[in-house]
């Protein structure tokens, strides 16, 4: 039987700030990545996201961000490999102490924004996110862009990965993603289900002239925010289960 | 045989704001608090003064403090009890993090600052520390001030604690400390180490007025910045040692 | 002809974080108070505002607060007189900054949350914000909260003020407001109309019980959060003005 | 009369976290370089370092940085043109409150880190950090490296600048500093004494190999951390005025 996991990035509110509807999203993913506190998140939302995911059985990843709340981890920071592990590492044991409090188990880390595209192209910074992980905990799967520098770091390491692919984000014929600055960047609700379908079944996505791209990837990331998202969620869910697909974090039994 | 902790705040600089000869103090303690991000402290000065304490053989201990780093956490703020311990459970498992990575054992937590000095006094701040301990794991020793509520709080909690006194701050007749705003708050060099025989030797202190106040404490409190701290921790422990008490962390063999 | 002051916090997000229709309440106050970045707000969200003000002609106040971020500045934080004059100083420096470049006037200066509350009852506190604002432009004014240190400050340093009540929040029979953490603490929309006309024609407001507290006002504020807000400031700018007030901001004609 | 300014970067302490002598550099430079928040200083040592400057009659500028306290503004990050706009805005204002408060006159504006360098390189990063000053007082003076694109965008824009060279750094025959991470990139205090005579007296610079490189600088920078800070500056202005120069800010007469 095939399988697919859905993630979804959550608890990326800050004090007063609070965003999307963390409960209903989990409704339909099974695994989250919960920002740690440096490009967004504080104690109390991860703690009540912490909660939120272990009353709905949904898989805890760590989330960690640049330190850069300000402009929410998406700006690229010339970083040195070493403190890419020094706050990947604050990050997760953050992370770690809500989930141990409230009796759970952490079961992944996701980097977040400029530090997951950073590393994603940047080896040296790969490998410094996969020695934070296996470091804490080598049991930890982490979440990586199928084909990036991070896959290879764990693969290298033998440290459990999950390969990350986007339903809705337009793909090139390099396997790389348009960038968002560019038309079309962004599928429609209707194209980021054939997408997440054809990625799932046929581990392969279109391109906009028509090419046939392979693609292999064990999650798929749905964006949180926007309006839309739980909507696209439930159906994207509903329709992968209808074709016969387990959606289930990686590692996990079904 | 006699025994005494002693225990020192440590790694409190931040970025490039470094302070204190941390290196030179540890070779004087038998345990240490690091300082976990908050009121100062950062991951690369946590991993830092994590692997010199596992070097040197000193108890580690996380040292929490209030989201105050301009303030250094010792400016009072009207936080809740749930937000208490979310904040302590944060930072000890930001410093777990560094010392699981290290290979070492986590082994007390010391709040900070303000944090200390409210949670003495308030019950429920007590109660939400030790909480958060107890949750995080409950083999962990409090550091508390002697007689206060963190003391209580352990204690009905059954959570391993240190009754703390402090060689070089003057003590009034109700066992509180003088605050660090009227004279002779501070005690010289010689004085400090009278009073630390007096704690260790004979459970008391004596008053500027000449009374003998009793106190209970399992561990000794030097403030390590001041150009001084290393000479008086050196001369305080060589005195120690040559009376007789055996200088270690509390749970630890000898 | 009688006049009064409506005036609403803006500005109130920060990076990603944004608040509140900012554009939409701007059309019915006369005057604003806008975050300066250390509860909330930042450069990009300060800019925008203050253009937005002078697009509709609403008077720029700089709303300052204590360095809490996380909190929103609404926690009690025991800050020194020589802090509070500087940490207002800085930030009014800081959004004047942007009224000059945008080619228009700073109004006034409001102290935000646990600053305005603490400075409502200390005088020291008090003092040292009219302080700051007098050694940077002694022709701002002050609003603070009627009958309060903060006036009593201003008027002694001859300091031009508004002494400001609430439209929406019940009043005690000693003229203090009721907390919000108590019950009826906040009116309905039908009972902070009454209360603002109450207030502007009759310069009093009634209590719970059915007492008469004589109130001096020049400005009400409105709380901008919460969805109801924009549609109780147009229907309280409709009444007051169907009752022949003038909506203007302290020292403008009309 | 040949004229040159000695410029230095002051106040880059941070609460509880002091650095280096400021008093006694001040007793050597002709301008002062305060940081304003972001990569270093708070409103206390703003608040202090400008009384300084003005007790010592040294020419106030503010030293605006990147959101990044932890890496000291050092750290390259990829902000936009607005923000940078935005970002140096917000700092100048912020400083001009406490110079305006003590009585002063903001002088200039130099960028400082990576913010400096990235400007130094990106036309339009100069544009808008030279817009900034402009809107907000276009008779302030830019300091920027000499040849980059900020005294490009300056003389364009008709704001008045000021070139700097630095005295202690080689200098490459392309006109360039050699990176810090080579060897020979920072010259012995000898070197950096010669090196400056031949800028202010030449307008030039020798490299390792034996080249003339011409250098038009109006402001030597000396960095005002590491012990020898003073007694470079020291040596450096003492040899500067025996051989006829005039050390003054630029603007001001002498």
């Amino acid at each position: 039987m095939l399988r697919m996991d859905l993630n979804c990035d959550l608890g990326e509110g800050f004090g007063p700030f609070l965003t999307q509807d963390d409960a209903g999203l989990l409704d339909e993913v099974s695994s989250a990545n919960i920002a740690c506190g440096y490009h967004a998140g504080d104690p109390a939302i991860m703690r009540r996201t912490v909660r939120l995911c272990l009353d709905k059985g949904v898989a805890i990843g760590a989330h960690p961000g640049l330190p850069d709340l300000h402009g929410f981890g998406r700006r690229e920071m010339a970083i040195s490999p070493r403190e890419a592990y020094e706050l990947v590492l604050y990050q997760v044991g953050a992370l770690y102490a809500f989930v141990r409090a409230e009796g759970g188990v952490l079961h992944h880390v996701k980097p977040h924004g400029a530090l997951y595209n950073m590393a994603a192209q940047d080896a040296s910074l790969a490998q410094a996110i996969v020695d934070a992980i296996l470091h804490f905990d080598d049991q930890l799967w982490l979440y990586g862009l199928a084909g990036s520098e991070l896959i290879t770091a764990a693969q290298q390491a033998g440290l459990p990965y999950a390969a990350e692919a986007f339903a809705d984000r337009r793909y090139r014929s390099d396997g790389k993603l348009k960038p968002r600055s560019e038309a079309d960047a962004v599928l429609s609700h209707e194209e980021a289900i054939q997408q997440a379908l054809a990625i799932a079944q046929h581990c392969r996505v279109h391109t906009l002239e028509g090419e046939v791209v392979p693609i292999q990837a064990d999650t798929l990331c749905v964006h949180g925010d926007g309006s839309r998202a739980r909507k696209l969620l439930q159906e994207l869910r509903k329709k992968l289960v209808r074709e016969g697909l387990c959606i289930s974090s990686p590692g996990t039994g079904g």
